[in-house]
């Protein structure tokens, strides 16, 4: 495991979706991180202590989580003289960004002086299996989206711990860095090789006979023309009886595709039911989640509201209102 | 490049797809093709001389091919045994499995002392970019299967064979470890991480301008539940305004996934055109390829003429009577 406490890092960012893990693990890992660290031209924050990372170190952080999420996964040289810091304070360094640590020499090479630690999260663990979409025993529930970073993992954490306050078993499967750091476990199903996505997610969710629940981490959208694949491969993989869709109000476009716009939620829905059907005939869905941060919080209930009468079906914010409604549904 | 002539292993196999690989180096690169080796209890045969290895060499072998294909793509350890020969027998080796040559130290080893080299075919390239969809000028056609191994990569070289016959510039772009080793280039989609699917195709087949073609073979199928992430993201990038279906006709099942029925024909080109509008929102079907080598002639014409008749497109076994038909329809 990585050792805590944490300081997450902000770098440069401008990007509130830019800086999602670090916000997951400062929402859902809280009392494990210290401070942020970001430098003067980031107007972000977590509501965290900003920390130097000397006095990071000083007040106990162990790891600097690198908590930044950018298309295609490289490391700038700001990232990499930041790390370095990092460890000349005495920290180990934690990654979700496809780039390895260990893959950067000067960082490998400063790790082993200091006798400290590499975490890249996004290895995919070896020795997949090829998925056979063969039917297996178990609940299994997976968000869905329109778009990238709408907010499924919230939503799954939630409906998560919404089944486990009813008494009933229920896992968390992480399927991205940020899930993986905040449960300390899942796999990277955007960083596995393309052949073995599907098999990755039925390794992740195996066959269970507890009447529990898998609820699993959605990634992409089948709408989005960087990751669909992956988003395919997870859906068949999932073998979910109940998919819960996911969406951000207002957005502009879809994620890092100016000039792209976003699918209708009815769209999105048949769309998803259409493909999941390959593996898991009776899939239906079992309510919608709208990120609504941007909304007053009578709009919010108002949209949440509209969005449940035209597709009859329970619509929440799962942060602002919770997810009985949809667990109500479920059962 | 791979340095030729090559020894065609079929080893232990005892099936045809299985060995599709080889066998599709004895049928597009036959004359670089010194002879085949198998083991006792292979019944298959390319028509080649059956060679051992030393005798192989001696003919001026200069590569031994592991030219078969599994689910999984790992490596037993008679698969070693055999490339261990090769190499001791003076032969370099290559292979498109995704379990690296280079990864077993024992032949890593070996290949250092002798002087010779292993050829992994399916180490996708470096630095692969993340898929954007946004529109690029360019001709491309795309095939796409009901299943995996029914014939997308014979009809994708004959396409472009055919219109390099018509004057038209045209190049076959290789997805898979037979279609790479044929051409001697192209990106092993099903191996690449699974965010950059999508991308490796845009980047394998990038904008053009001088009204040629960009005839690109097709992985997997929509319906595999092992591999539709890969044939969705690779249907994404490759934003093909011209795609043609390929099918084996009398499969019994998805290939290894025994109990699971192929789609049909008019099933597999509706999804596909849904899947690939989101890229390419002008995409059409211009024709039909049936892979008959299990029919007798009559029966081949007859049922390419039926399943011309029900789905309104030219159909044809490319191999038994060319695609001239489909060509006309595309033009």
């Amino acid at each position: 495991m990585i050792p805590s406490p944490y300081l997450l890092y902000l770098g440069h960012s401008a990007d509130f979706i830019g800086i999602k893990t670090s916000r997951g693990l400062a929402t859902f890992r809280r009392d494990d991180c210290v401070g942020e660290f970001r430098h003067d031209d980031c107007p972000l924050t977590l509501d965290l202590p900003r920390l130097s990372m000397a006095d990071a170190a000083a007040r106990g952080a162990k790891t600097m989580v690198l908590g930044i999420a950018n298309g295609g996964g490289t490391m700038g040289a700001d990232l990499v003289a930041d790390a370095v810091a990092a460890l000349e304070a005495g920290m180990n360094v934690a990654s979700g960004l496809h780039q390895r640590l260990r893959d950067v020499p000067r960082l490998a090479d400063l790790a082993r002086e200091r006798g400290l630690q590499l975490f890249d999260v996004r290895d995919p663990p070896a020795h997949l299996p090829v998925g056979t979409g063969n039917p297996r025993p178990g609940n299994r529930l997976l968000t869905v989206g329109t778009d990238c970073s709408v907010g499924k993992m919230y939503a799954t954490i939630a409906l998560a711990e919404g089944l486990r306050a009813r008494g009933l078993a229920a896992d968390f499967r992480a399927t991205g860095q940020t899930g993986i750091l905040i449960a300390g476990a899942g796999v990277p199903v955007d960083a596995v090789i393309a052949d073995f996505i599907s098999g990755a997610i039925e390794q992740l969710a195996p066959a269970r006979s507890d009447h529990g629940w898998d609820v699993i981490e959605g990634q992409g959208s089948l709408f989005h023309p960087s990751f669909a694949g992956v988003s395919t491969g997870l859906l068949h993989g999932a073998q979910a009886q109940a998919l819960v869709l996911c969406h951000e109000p207002g957005r502009a476009h879809m994620r890092g595709i100016p000039g792209r716009a976003l699918p209708g939620l009815r769209e999105t829905i048949d769309m998803n039911l259409q493909v999941a059907k390959l593996t898991s005939p009776d899939v239906r869905f079992v309510g919608v989640c709208l990120n609504t941060s941007r909304l007053e919080a009578q709009a919010a209930a108002d949209l949440c509201g509209r969005t449940a009468d035209e597709l009859g079906l329970p619509c929440t914010d799962p942060l602002r209102m919770g997810v009985d409604g949809i667990l109500d549904h479920l059962a």
